[in-house]
């Protein structure tokens, strides 16, 4: 069984963004474990980074954060990724770190603070012209932890207030993405705690504002996949930040905790004309590889995409299609379900050998020594850290 | 201590809107339990609304449920309902009973279905011609059960395209709310299932579409509060269906699983003018007393929204104001938490007395002898069921 | 690639045990919708088992519930049963549909009420002596919708000493399985809400007491494998409910919902000895099948199960133990997945060829003609529903 | 009003155990924000904790953490606190931070590391034996992120093992207790996740092995209650960490999300003997201030758990029983609901007057000036942070 030639088309065309603090250390609360050979620089991300599209051929953009990834020259930090294969992509702000931002940033009750925010947002906007970026993506830690603590509904205001001067800065080739979250770190309320708060914000903002899905950031049973169908329809979704949980915003390896799911989610984005590289819709990773390995833990994600935009697209639509018309309940299930049971693996082997790639990426990247090599280099220097 | 005269005054204008079908029999899959005295017709229906009434002063008007409440001549159904003191308000559809229905109403892929479920709506407009209700109010059972079973992208399209024909027929004085919910009885996908879905309807069909939010239709640990917060914030809180839960839709008395969250929802309301008669929120209760008693759980229920109104009147707005202004989170909390726990009952059994009701309406209800005459009188015939 | 020879051996003992309940009509408390040639008696439902059995060879045994199920001579039926190849399994206790029980049964406060509720299960005991059932299964729909309703602590040990009554009288063969639930019919609590309770109780019984674990009875987010290991560390399981859920107890087809966790779960029965014969753990399905086919639902169901047991027995065991024990994350999750996303379905099919079955069982069964048959047979009468 | 006489003498029992590690900063993985005046050594925390208790007379005791509160001399430690009034009480061990923890504890595959983390246990009995504690408190943070990555099964032999060996070494008046917790930092499995492990834990080791039951570290939706109702009934609850949560373990202060189900933890708690000095319970918090003032916040919780304790003491017993009884489900829910909406905090601080305490410690504090007293003096070093 080999995959069709409109697969064959829609799978060329796949990419997905890397987020350089996923080379990092991270952890939990409790604690963060660190790893011989982790960057040190954001050079040392880029170029790990760089790996993974060597392996793979999938992920050709790296998404800076900032001011994590702050360095004096931008336009040669994406000379530099150049010169590995690689371009600069989505800028994320942030205001979570920042002794200032303790009680919200673009929300804040506090003009000053929301200010200071705003301004790192235009300091964002300027990287982004250095570096070419498209997507500046806000993500804000910003809410409560106890009622009372805050007023929700001048909050709300406040932060419409804040993304209006910051829409109004962008260039014309520029889009924001507004992130949501249901809880973490605040713990009673979130200023964008849901996608209908991020869809109404966007909206009133103007067509190059769009949401930005993180598959962890949902309530316990949330139907994501049926967001993602609403948003594609609405023309309003810009970005996915992919990851999995068990729990809550576990940031687990994309597709390791409930890769049904994962294919659901995949099967409306192709559904929605959200592979086509004119629908805009950016596909990143965001995750936490606090146990394993951090450019396997990459590779192992970018793979799992692409196996299940293999299997979406193996869907026989005509069959589907007319089983739904006729409510043929079964029938209909089992032609998604063929789809998912495919073992698309094989075929995927065979496809990347055709385009001179490794047929097992994770097997070929484990022989090439690159993690034993940088262990021994990247001795001294401060180890990144998730959030640093 | 009493209440001061503001409180006083939006004690006044309180009215809390009882549902018809509270009065018959519900239960669960499982088993629906019997009571003497269950109305065995909407006229018996209206009656007992009109004791919650009368013992409380707090609900004078009775939503219909088409066609559980079918009746020759809703003229002369409203005329027996005023001599009650009582009038005729929300008009429910429904178009989850019929067996047309048994793969979705508005969104179904069948134009056929769409076309009977529209004409449905058309019907209960016509009714509510007749009634003079001002809100029909639309909760879509619509849903599937299995990935694949149908096409949720579609179905949306389907869905706007009803709502829209609905929407075009609807009186100068009448509006629309559409209600959203979780999951049940469809159990992978809702068509409606959350307040984004509702908002992006309710948003693209005009001013009189509004969202209906049920207390009990969110995903676990939802902060049902900031939802009534941005959409008062948004102008697009139409109704709330009122009730409580532990788990799911569980149906419960209002107030009676978590206070504390009915009391944040209750002070969100009055900070974002829901209770001002020009908002045009109406507060109604949609519950099953599947083992109490009904008349008294509904007039528990609307003591318990009068309860947590009367606390959030007591908030010290101000003090709430500058300490949440100077980040004083344990302060802010104490303001807030003072109100909750302030014991508003003594003060309100004065506050009845003053208008001529009863102190304690759930004792002079049961010492009014009205369940032991309805269920002597009430015999024979068939119960009405919720749901029938 | 085919299956191995202890794969073989394996799948050759496995059996599922399917509900007499499954092929009658059931639904939501919204509605029931009704199918053409549900049966009308028990003989016919077991007829309707039987067609699962002879297409699958998986599901030689049919549970009975009682009430339901009640005939005058179960020493008929059972021969009924055996003349169509199948064995008539465990007994099914009802304390949730007779008024009586509206406050609860074996937990009542009531001493009159648990009486009922016990001999009710004597009753059960008589039947499993006439049709040899080697398992009484005691689910107990028990609890409460409100905080201070009843008093939990003495409910739990009138409930102690009402299983103390019925453990008693089991005969030497015989085994009592204690199921929990985490919510519904009961809103506020249930008398045996976790597998901690039942286990509990059954443990103060004795050896022939044993939890049964039903898949759709737990709290979000639940582990539900590990459950699986722990009870079968300890000695306790008894038996599975299996069905799937995405929200409650939705009580979908088993693997539809999260084919995934139906593997983790598979993995540690295999694990955990429970595939063995003697270790006595009855797999059974408990489903309802609302808007689908009922008969083919049972024969997707079962042949979902057999898909994953086969998978599960691919894992290269060998091979996880060593990157387990060497903390290779991505080395033994890679093992882990590499047997669920194996394609097990052509070897099945030939499997099944094997043993003189149809390759592909769904197929075969609907090429058949049964559905329209008992369709054009089955008029008049009263369908038989989930709980009637 | 006052309170009756037996509500005076159980409040007069009434004692919290506050924690050292409440004092020092905490955070989430995001950001741990500072705070003038924090704790620089376990001295300054005791004495912080000594404010707690000379303002409420509440919190005799503070629970040590090892190794963040190691010192040289323990008896010289608990001269020191009973200098200030205070009593050292349970010790908390500490297996999540060490880089040999990265993979487990007293659960892990690897034998060595099983004995580092027994012998950490050890050590700290020695501290016990040196304080005089009575309780050793285990909570481990062993588990996995992804489905495979180790043996759930075989971790649970290694466990029992491991906890057997501890405790054979607790000394005649010592006791263990065995935290549960749902998840986090393990993201697939904790190999403590629930009430029932511990329970078939400790059941299996002896009397003086307990379960601890954390209030934030259960699935959405658990009926916290039931449990202490369940383990009180199987004399297996040896003591609480109180703190609540909206989404996941939140750690708030106590009552602070949910206070009406503190209210019901704490019924279940008066009616099962947990606060008869006999009983051998104890009431802990466990919880972080990350945005709110430590001290004060600590003195707000045990504020918020002594009004509970009053309400539940409040309870007509004698009339909830009569309600119970009679299936008066509405009655008997209103006489629990009366005790919780009764204001206690006047007759608290009457009682409080009563006892030579302030009568709003939260006020007396604040006018103490203690906080700027600190932020004077705790300057230099390095502040504790929770987890340092």
């Amino acid at each position: 069984m080999s995959l069709p030639d409109r697969a064959l088309a829609r799978l060329d065309s796949l990419s997905i963004e890397v987020p350089s603090w996923a080379y990092g250390n991270s952890g939990t609360r409790f604690r963060v474990f660190s790893t011989p050979g982790t960057p040190r620089t954001v050079q040392e991300k880029i170029a790990d980074a760089a790996q993974v599209h060597a392996f793979t051929g999938l992920a050709p953009s790296v998404a800076l954060h900032i001011p994590w990834d702050t360095t004096d020259d931008y336009a040669a930090l994406a000379r530099f990724a150049g010169d590995l294969g690689l371009a600069l992509g989505t800028v994320n702000s942030n205001t979570f770190q920042d002794e200032a931002y303790k009680f919200g940033s673009l929300a804040s009750l506090d003009a000053g603070v929301r200010r200071k925010a705003i301004d790192h947002h235009f300091e964002c906007l300027d990287v982004m012209d250095a570096t070419g970026s498209r997507d500046l993506k806000i993500w804000l830690a910003d809410g409560t932890n106890y009622p009372g603590q805050s007023d929700m509904r001048r909050r709300q205001d406040h932060l419409a207030q804040s993304l209006r001067e910051i829409y109004d800065r962008l260039g014309a080739q520029q889009r924001m993405v507004l992130e949501y979250k249901f809880f973490e770190p605040s713990f009673y309320h979130m200023d964008v705690p849901d996608w209908g708060t991020s869809y109404a914000h966007v909206s009133a903002l103007g067509e190059r504002a769009l949401v930005c899905l993180d598959t962890g950031h949902h309530a316990p049973g949330t139907n994501i996949e049926f967001i993602v169908a609403q948003l594609l329809r609405l023309g309003k979704l810009g970005s996915f930040d992919f990851n999995s949980r068990f729990y809550a915003d576990d940031d687990l390896i994309v597709g390791a905790a409930d890769p049904f799911q994962l294919f659901r989610i995949i099967v409306e984005v192709v559904r929605g004309g959200g592979l086509d590289p004119a629908g805009g819709v950016a596909l990143m990773l965001d995750q936490c590889h606090n146990v394993e390995d951090k450019i396997p833990g990459q590779i192992r994600s970018v793979l799992n995409v692409q196996e299940m935009v293999a299997r979406a697209l193996l869907i026989d639509s005509d069959a589907l299609v007319a089983a739904q018309e006729a409510n043929d309940v079964l029938g209909a299930n089992a032609v998604f379900m063929d789809a998912f049971y495919t073992d698309v693996r094989p075929m995927l082997a065979a496809y990347r050998e055709d385009r001179g790639l490794p047929a097992d990426p994770m097997a070929a990247f484990a022989a090439s020594g690159y993690l034993g090599t940088i262990a021994d280099e990247r001795v001294g220097g401060t180890q990144a850290g998730w959030g640093a």
